[in-house]
């Protein structure tokens, strides 16, 4: 059985007095829109009144999918570990953006369907070779979710104690929008065709198939939408579930969490369901191409910071996100007030 | 009579090189959505297959407003010197957010209304003390708008010779977003109040007032839709002016031109009706709260990388963006392609 952290409340003095300093800086009260907005959020999440995100992960959550034996993806399986091998080597999107962010690429084998050899940078946490196909029966069992979620928890304490004040979510997984799509179907009640989408870029009668699979898979499989473990366990992925860990984890540590697109987004849902108070811990990278990303994040009352017509995942559009939560700290942190600068105020004139 | 720089075209081979490349890069095409767009087009502009944005400057022009006599602003006019003065001492939102990008400050005074001591990074341009009260009768001369479009370019000059890979707009002064609305009013053929917001922040009575005084001031001064330059001087700006000259002269040398907000975007409004070669060299940095901004954009046919509820000026939302077209570059320059990564491509299952 999981126990899972506490999750603190935010620090609400510790806001008011973030909140109060923003209207003492020397611009009009707001005109910096969300900018102001993230580091009265930063504060209140940290305990801070200053702020400060110079250490940042990203942790890249890989797994396979028994569900590819549908077709459900544009891309051959063996591509999840191919790519695992290119994080490993810096090639891939997610090496370049976490590298002009500062930020550290942690990659976790989850749950991929081949054995990677031990090497520097990969956590081999292995829960299993894949999930079972879902449209045949349940992708885990419940055990198996509760050890993913296990491991994620596991892998962001290690982070903390390297030094940790920013997270983001990254998956890898052939096959993952298939088993989110279907998870947010089930959790927000939707119909399958209004969240799914082309995933990594299926064609018209690969999409039909993709949804017809998950339609399948929800009348088989009857997930409970009252019981998100069910339907993590049913429905989900082992990066899903791992990432499920990692939100909880960081959210327990009072460290904000950059949750990145899809596959990102259905295990923050997994996670708010399996405990609400995490919410406030949650920023949202950005607005994903995905189809049911923003039935998913208005779901979870979040709103995007971008909306760059993204459709990688591996957390590309959090370590983006990265520089403008950066960027609304050190103005806090850095920009002069009015009495320091010798500026008039408003209506002084 | 003012010259203008002769605009080349873009470089289409070296487009069409830098979107194969794209599709060679371990991701499924595509899927890096407008960072791929803004790849695309650095490397079309700058003629360069793997083009760098290493060298970044935030050209600030700093001018008064005669037309803040009519109480169209929150804030006072002594509020652009001092402001002027933060931005040298490095306190302001500008200066944080471009120490954070990597890039200079480029502070020019080409019409504060006060006298500014000479000092390190101040580029002492002045073409007037602030402009006349365009409510009264023309802001400027056209001889003036033309000098201080020539400003702009030499500031412009002066930092290709310093080096200079991507150049982005910012303003100062207490007025200006007055200035802006009265030339989209103009150019763009709408009635003053769709394009006409709260600036820094006035109340109801004031904005009525600001829409009031806008229509007084086309009214009085009928500027032609069809001469850019007559409705820049008639009811523009010293500051807009000069990032009129900018633009054109950054176009002119191949330089992309990052386009902050309201102001920055009615200067880029001018530069295209006076050379619409100037466009395809414009990336809008963000939309901001100003509502004029948004058929302003429209008009240009461009849309914004952000939307951060920004409506400071300065450049702050251009410096944001910075980011943003950095991580384009290095996604063209830094990632694997299948064949280096040894990565199944799309349907090769």
């Amino acid at each position: 059985m999981l126990t899972l952290s506490k999750i603190p409340p935010l620090d609400l003095a510790t806001q008011s007095a973030a909140r109060a300093r923003q209207d003492m800086l020397t611009k009009p009260p707001g005109s910096l829109g969300r900018l102001e907005e993230l580091s009265v959020q930063l504060a209140a999440i940290t305990g801070q009144p200053r702020p400060s995100v110079a250490r940042k992960a990203v942790i890249v959550m890989a797994g396979d999918h028994g569900v590819t034996a549908e077709g459900v993806s544009a891309y051959p399986a063996e591509v999840t570990p191919q790519m695992v091998l290119n994080f490993l080597r810096g090639g891939a999107a997610i090496n370049v953006l976490a590298r002009q962010a500062g930020a550290r690429v942690v990659v976790v084998d989850i749950g991929v369907a081949a054995d990677l050899a031990p090497q520097p940078g990969l956590e081999i946490r292995k829960v299993a070779r894949g999930t079972q196909n879902l449209a045949l029966g349940p992708a885990m069992t419940h055990a198996q979710a509760e050890e993913a979620i296990a491991v994620g928890m596991q892998i962001l304490e290690m982070e903390v104690a390297r030094g940790l004040d920013l997270v983001a979510t990254g998956d890898m997984g052939i096959g993952n929008t298939t088993a989110s799509a279907a998870i947010v179907a089930s959790i927000t009640n939707q119909p399958v065709a209004r969240v799914t989408g082309r995933g990594t870029g299926v064609d018209d009668t690969g999409l039909a198939r993709k949804v017809a699979v998950i339609e399948r898979a929800l009348t088989l499989n009857q997930p409970n939408p009252r019981d998100p473990l069910d339907v993590l366990s049913k429905v989900g992925g082992l990066e899903i579930a791992g990432l499920v860990g990692v939100i909880l984890g960081a959210a327990a540590r009072r460290v904000p969490i950059v949750v990145d697109g899809f596959i990102s987004g259905a295990a923050a849902l997994v996670a708010a369901e399996l405990t609400p108070e995490v919410k406030p811990y949650l920023i949202a990278a950005h607005q994903s191409v995905e189809i049911g990303h923003r039935i998913l994040l208005e779901h979870l009352g979040l709103r995007p910071l971008l909306d760059l017509d993204l459709r990688l995942g591996e957390g590309t559009g959090a370590a983006l996100a990265f520089h403008l939560i950066e960027a609304a700290a050190r103005i806090l942190n850095e920009m002069a007030t009015f009495g320091e600068a010798g500026v008039s105020g408003k209506d002084e004139g």
